[in-house]
């Protein structure tokens, strides 16, 4: 490192703080950078700076929005009645892929009394407000100590209000072979097998 | 792409024009920055502003400076008799690892008919100044039709000032088994081979 100039160290250090990029790809990329003409870093840095400045929160889904429009909550061919509860605004991304096509909910993380996240510091009261008119709340949340923990006491809540709960499926993915499967989940496609 | 907000798809094409980053990488490392705070998106804008305002080239051996002073060129340890040629600046940094001791000349690109890049648009002239003080000259250039068309142009010009010339060692890389390197590489470390 010491044969770079002061700036390029400071890319370096500032490449390999992003997750999956380590010393010598946080290298490869600055140098890169640094070979790039000026208008490639312009519109790099224009890029961070406008999504810094454009992305605000929704305030009633709490995912990420811009032009103080959200498109999911404002989508009349959405259905309204079916929620579905996430950890992060950026989930929703992911199941946005797979077709859904009902509202979500960002809790905005997971009950965890080790770290100090209590119930109360979640998206939840908001969530309960929703309550009235929906009909089914899917739990589209991480299988781990927080998650179950986290579903577990929404559906102590949500269980008075009768409305349908679900989670996701938890089996075997698509295209894996049953030979690289752990056995938890083994276990879980299992339970959760599905009548033909 | 599409369930993204607009100012993350430019993030998201932004990031995917780096090299070795693909679209799934491109996806996570711009969704991370979503997540993370606006202190950490402005430290990395700050870092790629930072150098580009900041790297100059040396107006001696072309290498990028900061603060106008080159600490290669101006630095009396090294042998000023010794010039390690080099496409280019990035190319110092690496050398610098191996502990070389000389000085650099950059020359900003290889002759290359085809793409237009004459012996002129290259740093040669500047090269041939400072041969009066050179000793040495050490093509440290990818053995590649561009790079041998480069040296055979300079070692036409430079074997008429009696400097001795040489070239990187062509050979077998610490610690490869022999089964794994191609016969062109072969050839060359059989050719190189050094007496004992």
């Amino acid at each position: 490192m010491d044969v770079y100039p002061d700036s390029l160290k400071k890319l370096i250090s500032q490449f390999s703080t992003l997750p999956g990029i380590g010393k010598k790809t946080a290298e490869r990329l600055s140098i890169y950078m640094l070979n790039a003409n000026k208008d490639k870093i312009t519109n790099f840095t224009l890029a961070l700076d406008g999504m810094k400045d454009s992305i605000k929160v929704c305030e009633i889904c709490f995912c990420f929005i811009e032009d103080d429009n959200c498109h999911i909550c404002n989508d009349v061919h959405r259905d309204s009645s079916l929620i579905c509860v996430v950890k992060d605004p950026t989930d929703i991304f992911l199941i946005e892929k797979s077709g859904f096509k009902g509202k979500y909910h960002v809790l905005g993380g997971l009950i965890s009394p080790l770290d100090g996240v209590t119930p109360e510091s979640l998206n939840i009261d908001t969530l309960l407000e929703r309550l009235k008119s929906t009909k089914e709340i899917i739990m589209a949340i991480d299988p781990s100590s927080e998650g179950d923990i986290t579903i577990l006491y929404l559906s102590e809540i949500i269980k008075k209000h009768s409305i349908k709960m679900s989670r996701l499926a938890r089996g075997i993915p698509v295209g894996t072979s049953l030979e690289y499967i752990d056995e938890v989940t083994l276990t879980h496609s299992i339970n959760d097998r599905v009548e033909m």
